[in-house]
């Protein structure tokens, strides 16, 4: 490692970091967060062609600025660990692209659902996974899904559009069913292909994992803070 | 004013901006600095898609983002000034919109010159305004142009193209001309159009302003800032 905070957290990852299994791992699962967060950047970039006002474009665009700026610390950070950062993102670059040419929103309104609903998916995945991982590589994820308050933009915009147009309610709704199974139909596709991330999910010898039952429990979880967020949205979930 | 740093500056500011003429021309041209940053911000997001790696792609994406980040300057100071931000940009909207459309390039190499010859041609022309400004304003003018030192990203890339397919460079001289052409067009259009720019160039009672002569100048600063440019990425101008 180039370079590390000093104290125990130091310490703690190096030693998590000196298992070759567990290093790819850390490695996959940081490409992974890092693409999305270059991908969502495009999405959302493209998103903001459709606002309806100046206001409305920047408000997005910043969004867009917010998910891009995540980038260098996740790449520093790959590049710490030994690895090409850009070579760690690349196998995420498919399942993540299919993800967001399934769910091209059609609409401002859908741009907005989307990028509330599925970064907040993304975000409660990765942090469920960072729960397993030394304080450092956690911290690191951790703060790489703040979203630096920008929700409260989406939800008074769509909140404010289904007051005025309750049909569009409706519509959204659905739409945010697709998104959850579109997310879920990607995360599993992942799975299967990136042996390291699901090896770190089923744990190893000295590490604890995930059984069935608690990897049930996390989909649970992730299930009811989407109907949270939906709800928030003034959507059924 | 909402809020000010203490000392000379704000009361030199306070003191200009009590003439509501200056006051105007302030707000405008923060306006139209704002607005070309958003829509700076759009053509490299949109340059993005062309990148040839996932490296390149995150080096135009945080182009991108930091033309963003000025924009929450521009816009608080806007609203500290008593307008609504916005409508303050909006005036600028038409030609600058009309400037990318007029020069959409057409491969990666275009976007990238024009990134950097485009963003320089911009900058060089307002921080030539600054100089007449109140302190307060001409410092905000100057932070909200910085290119957070993305141009040796611009600047390498070029030159490496060049160097393996010489008749590039021939392209991308006419290129550079094309686009220091679009910007003259469209800046003289706003200088005919923008009463409070025109003034605050040309003076007042109590203000220098620059006589035909000194306008003279500094358009051949600029030219010279251009073609200073231009031979930086290896291309004639």
């Amino acid at each position: 490692m180039a370079e590390s905070p000093a104290g125990e957290p130091r310490e703690e990852a190096s030693l998590a970091l000196e298992d070759p299994i567990y290093r790819e791992a850390v490695i996959d699962l940081l490409g992974a967060i890092a693409y999305g967060e270059i991908s969502a950047f495009e999405r959302l970039a493209e998103d903001a062609k459709l606002s309806p006002t100046l206001e409305d474009k920047v408000a997005i665009a910043t969004m867009a600025a917010t998910e891009l700026g995540h980038v260098t610390l996740l790449r520093d950070r790959l590049a710490d660990l030994g690895a090409d950062p850009y070579a760690a993102m690349a196998p995420f670059r498919e399942p993540i692209d299919l993800f967001h040419a399934h769910t091209a929103p059609s609409d401002w309104y859908e741009g907005l659902v989307k990028a509330y609903v599925g970064d907040g998916l993304a975000a409660d995945f990765y942090r469920e996974i960072a729960a397993y991982l030394d304080v450092r590589t956690r911290d690191l994820i951790i703060a790489s899904l703040s979203d630096a308050g920008h929700s409260q933009f989406v939800i008074d915009r769509v909140r404010r559009a289904i007051a005025e147009d309750p049909r569009l309610g409706g519509r959204l709704a659905l739409w945010g069913r697709r998104l959850m199974g579109e997310a879920l139909t990607q995360a599993q596709r992942v799975a299967a292909e990136r042996e390291p991330l699901s090896a770190l999910l089923a744990g190893g010898v000295d590490r604890p994992g995930l059984d069935l039952a608690a990897i049930g429990r996390m989909f649970a979880r992730i299930t009811e803070l989407h109907a949270a967020r939906m709800l928030e949205l003034g959507l059924d979930s």
